[in-house]
């Protein structure tokens, strides 16, 4: 258990380390940033930081003595320097993890070895496999690297009649995951905690919508049965244990009619703290970030409680950080700007949760 | 009004500018800490810091060089100082406030001069007006410095029988204030916001316990009629209009019985946020830190809702420190600690917010 004033070292510092840094500071613990990115955000918001490539084992041989525990924001951290980190210092969540959920196929296929229901999906890494997957997931499809892809990048759709060959050409013939277009009611996730004494704690199921591939809006509570929430709970936690995961993670999951029950599929795992879970700084009583941050210094998780009847976090996304002025006072509404300066299109520069007390 | 990226100057680097800091971070401003001490906590959470004397006027100067706007946590702030400042760049609040408000009893004769009840009190420079003062508010009573004086430091209380004249050479017969020792009810304060535009936001009316001099306990909602309510924030409206205040204070009062009717008198004032406001980081839509980054940034006030049914802040003192470990798994408790070491008697060390939903 790490005492007060300890010292975690996070790789990446865009919003999500910056996010984590501030929930650690109110518990009076220090945060080392670790960022290959000179304008990175959550370097505004420590004292100690370090601007080198992930490659660079003198920065990181520095940076893993002045930290006493090391976590990552972001699941891209290349294995090499997630590995030469954890001889050093304990990291959370272990990095046999990123190796799990850095491929699209390895995951699904741990997951789907759980017993969890997935949607249908093929390996492609022949054209040969493209078809045959194509044959088993139906059209249309998706069709997605196996690695580094996020908000829509590294994937696309095989509509009735398209060239399967030609789209995978788009993706470079690189190792894909082909997968069924699954007709969803909604998406939802569950965002979960787990503290290095296995014990699991869910916030809320979920309601997110995504426009151009990018989360715009989360909602709490999701519109979904409370059987349904229960399993996806379930799910989550099952997920958590075979991980022996330390720390927060994401299941964004598919909500399917199957006659008149509502069920889940699992779409993707995020084994860091992930946007949908940004609501719960304003709209619960913890926060994902404070969760994270307790588990990882070895602290107890708390019971996370919604504040207000409903809780609605929307994204700010490129040019929609000129419409902060109106937010501010919007009733229960709280800002959040990442202290970027370059607002490109797609890019999240902030968000806004708002809490419906009444 | 800022624009988000600029840059807010904080004299004062304790838990005041730190809590400040740290909701400017989360609105996408930048902090600049100046103070003094080597060790203070609020130079944690923020890239740009100035360790230095307030009478260091290349320091001063350099810092005000390199910030939009300049504020400060607490009043003691040397006049000098603000008045230097105030010549290189904006400073709120106003200076002028510093000096109705680090001699107390500049400041209740200002209150007093508003027609707002205050405790019956009478100026002490001599013997002969401290026996004068002591006819007219009666015993007991406190004798307080008129400067510096904060959490029960540089007062005496005067006793019937007591030696008058022995308890003021105990304040090395510093210039004084006697105050008639108001039998209350209860203890509470009301936290505002002014904007640069003159809107004014009030929290809630908050109950305040003290012990040993030190608040120990805030609740919200304080057991007050809504009459006294309205009265309590149409004070805190009148004394913000009359000081062209802008930022965040707090007007700290007695609540006293007359006849079957509860009537308010004021205590003092604190130009800056203040410790009987910090519920309102776990406890309502916007924190007290938040309204002031958002006065001195020219940003408009957000209207503060509470959470919850009943919201408590408790003072973690010396080495109630110890505590935090029980607090962090009390459901709805929210811990913040803020990076100090030294566990003195009497130090400020962290508090808790419990958020109760049911």
């Amino acid at each position: 258990m790490l005492k007060p004033g300890s010292t975690i070292g996070i790789l990446g510092g865009g919003q999500l380390g910056r996010m984590l840094a501030l929930a650690a500071a109110r518990l009076g613990l220090h945060c080392h940033i670790y960022s290959p990115e000179k304008d990175s955000g959550a370097f505004e918001v420590v004292r100690a930081s370090t601007c080198a490539p992930y490659e660079d084992e003198a920065a990181l041989a520095k940076f893993a003595s002045s930290v006493d525990v090391i976590t990552y924001e972001f699941e891209n951290v290349p294995a090499k320097t997630a590995s030469f980190l954890a001889k050093r210092k304990p990291v959370f969540p272990d990095p046999h993890v990123l190796e799990l959920t850095q491929d699209r196929l390895i995951e699904k296929n741990f997951i789907d070895g759980l017993k969890i229901a997935v949607a249908p999906y093929a390996a492609v890494h022949s054209a040969s496999q493209l078809a045959a997957g194509l044959d088993k997931v139906g059209r249309p499809a998706v069709l997605k690297t196996t690695t580094m892809g996020y908000d829509g990048k590294g994937q696309v759709k095989i509509m009735p009649g398209d060239d399967a060959n030609a789209a995978w050409r788009k993706l470079k013939n690189a190792p894909c995951i082909l997968e069924g277009f699954v007709k969803f009611e909604r998406e939802v996730s569950v965002i979960a905690a787990r503290s290095a004494d296995g014990h699991v704690e869910c916030f809320e199921v979920t309601e997110n919508e995504h426009r151009d591939h990018i989360l715009k809006i989360s909602t709490v509570p999701a519109k979904v049965s409370p059987a349904l929430a229960t399993e996806a709970k379930r799910i989550a936690t099952r997920i958590a244990k075979a991980f022996d995961y330390v720390g927060v993670f994401a299941v964004e999951m598919f909500v399917v009619k199957t006659g008149k029950k509502q069920a889940v599929l699992v779409n993707e795992i995020a084994p860091r703290v992930h946007n949908s879970g940004h609501w719960t700084i304003d709209g619960a009583t913890v926060s994902q970030f404070e969760q994270h941050i307790r588990a990882v210094a070895g602290w107890p998780l708390a019971k996370p409680i919604r504040l207000g009847r409903k809780v609605e976090m929307t994204n700010l996304i490129g040019a929609e950080v000129n419409e902060t002025q109106a937010w501010l006072t919007v009733p229960g509404a709280s800002v959040h700007l990442y202290g970027k300066t370059d607002a490109r299109p797609g890019r999240k520069m902030g968000h806004v949760t708002r809490v419906y007390t009444k």
